[in-house]
């Protein structure tokens, strides 16, 4: 922190759809903020709050032990309304009535997008915190929220593999990320799944039924264990694991239950790495809108805090690890074996 | 156990949808054969094993520390088969083959069935063992796999409610038990849920989707808090959980998001109380076997063991806690308030 | 509720050692007051509260969405001086002075004793609702956070357990419960622990180390299995588990680790049984007073609503389980084989 | 994998303190081993494995679904005698022997001096993978385990914080990690701590009582808020946790508990992060015995992996993150504000 500019009010709201440690995020900027002699002001509810004038005074009193919790105490909504000249007008003159020097955004690239909106009609510093548990934006290693979905969904699939194991049985579980195979790809690996059905996966050759078929029986073959467990993408297949797995009884009499996590992957206590990554990077905004810095996302790539000019986060692509995906899908892919030296 | 009777040797199974804690009776049954000197077999994949001899010799040390697992380590399946009289008498066959005493069978009212079956072919003792998560069974006041399904439940409401506070938003999480309401019933009062979707409040006047509207309506004006959390037992709604929401968006547009438990409610570390109740069923099935007794269910009663015919676990109705039920869907159900004294 | 009194305010207070649950019976106070149009207030720090006249109006949407949470809204605390006549005097006048008809105490016996004290001072009604981990009330089946201490133990238990068995090794665990055995036993039984050192069982004749040391040889050579997990409830070992272990390293040069879980026991999400049992005895206190009644705790016997004299709950005895104790102490300790009919 | 090397035969083994998502490490080995038409041999219980030729052929189907578990399956033991000379040669007999080409270690720093030490006696590949809780070794982002452990104290303290608000008092929790504070900056930061005493802050001035109690007193008066919870590495005071408690009340009449988390760090399911970890540094050392290398440990840095020498693991420092320690010790810490622009 070279030479600080000389800030004295931040604003900071929560938008989009929720993540667990946003509330870390928001206690990190609130106690930042205090460190620092900032008042620290929220607007609830995401951008309708700035549309609404609808904020609160945080002091560190406010947030100290809601880090511990998914959700945000200042709520996030999505604001359909926000794209609208006179919606981004407004909110700026909401802000400088409140003489708000920065303001803070924790959301995905749809908040990201309505930042870069604001900035066409607002003079005051725009900082975004990467808050979506998609894991999908780009310039950072991990965003908010990433880390605590994937714990849950790897929880679902290790419960599933209980019942699985005992009545060697096929299931599916559906989990989040549309655009983005994160989750799909971390909680297949971690919880030993025999498949994955990902965006990424999907582009070149999309899986027909009958290829699923023929892996299943080969794998059940190959192990000598009936038990096979899928990871499904949300958005990857039509109707989603409900319909795939009355496909696979009704055409194959293939019996397969699903599940469909659906938004259990965005609550309970928010995964350790959530709320070390949201601590610092609600700091890290912080420092960054005290360095006079604007329109940028406070990152962490490779341990080390980056900012990151905000219309990349979205434009640029946030690719999977290929090493993780190679492994996943081809060296534990028992029907996919190597001779030695070949 | 005053005059126990000289058997010799047991065996025991897992039929039907696995449960957990059926690990727990396992090694209940087969520490109390070591204790009073018993040979204890298992077969495995339920009555299909019976049917193909697939027996194993099990002692203490196989099976020492599986309570802490679901599933069941012998297996578990469903066998149509097992309804023909020339199973019956091959399992019979079998049973007599290995000079087997008794037979204990940790399964739901469809493996009691099957028992009472077998009992028309076969001399031998037969005692039941009350293992599924529907706990729709008649004599014992719990049955092992309960408790465990309504902690998984209640930890996904939590999860949810997390994020419909975040959002304002409503919610339906569909839960197992298609002909009885006990873990819908349990997990929406543990979790605090705005409804209940059961078939024991179904029966009288389904509710309509207008109804619910209203409900939702009432509830968030009186509250002045817009998260609604529903659960739903199984098959309580045509197309369930994922049918119901887009009936609300399309219909009413109410956004509301579902989510299907499906089999994830029988898996992961077994509750402690189905852990404890397997153990002391396991236990109380031998010695209910050491005493002569057969085509009974080793139940609890009240804190006590008890002795249920067979037959009436099934022909009798369980029914769900009155004063439960009245709380949960009267009392803490804000559009029904009563007036002091009236 | 055939004649409900026409009272018209009550107060609530949380009191001694939290317990996870009152939060869910607070709730339960609060919305079952609601539903009857009563006017709730909670005191706020137990008896504290009480003589500081330090209170609160209390209304359903400050409770909806606490049941989720250990600890109290309202705060607990322990309270010396309220044995004193002029403390009881003292919070009867602030009673009086803000028109209370009758207060909910919820808390162990202590906070009854207190209460009890209170009643020789104060006209108002009293009810007790058993809030304490210890499950050491007699007149209820369970205590509100009785199960959740029990979850935690065992869920401890259960990862000592991986580590014992990857090393073959001995651990000791020291969980709450003073005075009774109930944690240990259950999460003992639970957990499929070797060895429970119980209040219950040290009575008698009070275990020795030698005759410890010889326990774990014979059961490790009996099953084969180096790893063996003690149970210690507190106050049963000068020094408690970390004494118990050097002892054993020192003396018999047998390695072995402690765990004190402490307070660990009385946080996190509460176990579903805990804010089902709290919602209920909630409700039944409120409807105690409705129903006129006073110097009695709201209690659940058998699965029904009961009323038991506040003196009884400290004065008579909750004694564990025989069957639990039998069973886990017995027919589960490989040195304790009958040869069967004998 | 451009020239991989043509051996043929691999083993591996477990050594030192177990740590969470071995099993994972070794499923990796084993599946990798597979792909690659290699044969896999496990010696047990570490390096006493290779001293008494206990040793077992694994495939893929032996290790399906372990990587759910903590522990391992192959056992792990410290083995003092493995220093000498004889031993290392015995060991180098038995692994020749048996025509092993490269040996995998899994384990720390003790187990890693030890594979140094066999290679001055051994002519086979010799690939460490970092299995360990303390996260104390140089040349790896993170050790197998250390995600785990770190979320296990999280949620002890997540427990904890809700008692102690509810009671307003203070707390210590004693975690692992005698030489690097890993587990206690990182669960400290996760649970929002008022306190942390660790190795690496207690080098230039160890804290005393007295400053201490005053930075309770401080924190408290600043915060309007009892509850204060610390964070304690082992062997940073005498005594421990325990031992603190007893001062704290003693000396300054400051009711404060201990909690003692022990080895309850190291079990239950593993960490979805050490799980993929696992799994990629399994696969990872495979892949490094393919292409010929020997004395190096497979890493993971800045996401990608590397080979590191061994004996850099132990000799080279692997800091803690100094922006975090800043962020939780002093941005964090109410004692310490800085004034904007100061």
């Amino acid at each position: 922190m070279s030479t600080p500019a000389k800030i004295q009010r931040i604003a900071v709201l929560t938008s989009g759809g929720d993540a667990p440690g946003m509330n870390a995020a928001l206690r990190a900027v609130v106690l930042a903020g205090e460190h620092y002699g900032l008042e620290v002001f929220a607007f609830k509810h995401g951008y309708q709050g700035l549309l609404d004038n609808d904020h609160i005074r945080l002091c560190g009193a406010d947030v100290l032990h809601i880090l511990q919790y998914s959700g945000t105490i200042i709520k996030s909504a999505r604001c359909k309304r926000f794209v609208d000249a006179d919606a981004a007008e407004l909110a700026a003159k909401n802000l400088d009535a409140l003489d708000i020097d920065a303001l803070i955004i924790i959301g995905g690239d749809g908040s990201f997008r309505g930042a870069e909106h604001l900035a066409q009609f607002w003079n005051g510093q725009i900082i975004g915190v990467p808050g979506t548990i998609d894991n999908d934006l780009y310039g950072t290693d991990a965003t908010i929220g990433y880390a605590t979905a994937v714990a849950i969904a790897m929880d679902a699939l290790d419960k599933i593999r209980d019942t699985a194991d005992a009545m060697d049985r096929v299931f599916i579980v559906e989990v989040m990320g549309r655009n983005a195979g994160f989750i799909g790809l971390s909680s297949a690996m971690a919880a030993g799944s025999e498949r994955m059905i990902l965006p990424e996966l999907q582009n070149d050759k999309p899986l027909t039924v009958a290829a699923l078929v023929k892996h299943i029986e080969r794998v059940q073959k190959i192990r000598g264990d009936g038990s096979y467990v899928m990871v499904l993408s949300e958005h990857q297949w039509p109707g989603g694991a409900v319909a795939l797995a009355e496909q696979l009884e009704a055409e194959y009499h293939l019996p397969c239950r699903p599940c469909l996590l659906g938004h259990i992957q965005r609550g309970g206590p928010p995964a350790p790495a959530d709320r070390i990554l949201a601590s610092e990077l609600g700091v890290h905004a912080v420092e960054l809108a005290l360095d006079g810095q604007t329109r940028v996302m406070a990152g962490i790539k490779n341990h080390a805090p980056v900012a990151v000019p905000l219309a990349d986060t979205w434009q640029k692509k946030n690719p999977l690890n290929k090493n993780l995906l190679r492994i996943q899908h081809e060296i534990f892919n028992p029907v996919k074996k190597n001779g030695n030296g070949q």
